[in-house]
């Protein structure tokens, strides 16, 4: 099956997880129809905007960081990212991330559930 | 857990699953270490490469086009794809991807296992 860019669901967030601004989601698949995958996203973060700390259960989370560039707090430290790091986050570790650039931070987000 | 561009494992593979050129493997994650993921990589296939037919059972795969256009024969049907569009391969479904395009065809592949 093949979803075009502009079959796909967008919806922005506000403070989301705790966090400030705005969160804007490009939904690639439905994931109620897929398996052990509860959320595959492109995710746009403006400067200054950031999802705020939050913990991961019984999933793991992947953030492909596409363009621009941040502050990840992985699981208790703050680290920075920048386009072509991967941040996992899985079995009961927390994350937050922040768009600490001038330019839009974007990442593809994974969330593979077991 | 933050993993770097430059300490990610690459890898070049000549004639995939019986396709033409090289196809260029970036792994994202050792996905040995995950939890029902088993493939996490950004894919390039220069202009005229291809990955050859196969089928997914007991997973899929996901393709996210990063840049570039192309054509996926999508069990058994082909289709044209271009950034942004994703393409979706499972439950004993097949595919074959080629760059028809004059510049790199560069994608995620994520496969989820079940």
């Amino acid at each position: 099956m093949i979803i075009n860019r502009n079959e796909m669901k967008r919806e922005d967030k506000e403070k989301m997880r705790g966090g400030e601004g705005v969160t804007s989601f490009t939904y690639l698949a439905d994931c109620e129809k897929e398996k052990n995958i509860r959320l595959l996203a492109e995710i746009t973060l403006p400067p200054g905007s950031s999802i705020g700390h939050h913990r991961h259960d019984s999933e793991t989370e992947y953030y492909i960081i596409l363009s621009g560039s941040g502050s990840v707090n992985d699981d208790g430290v703050d680290k920075p990212i920048k386009a072509g790091d991967l941040v996992i986050t899985g079995n009961g570790a927390s994350h937050s991330i922040v768009n600490t650039g001038n330019v839009p931070l974007v990442f593809h987000a994974v969330i593979v559930t077991y």
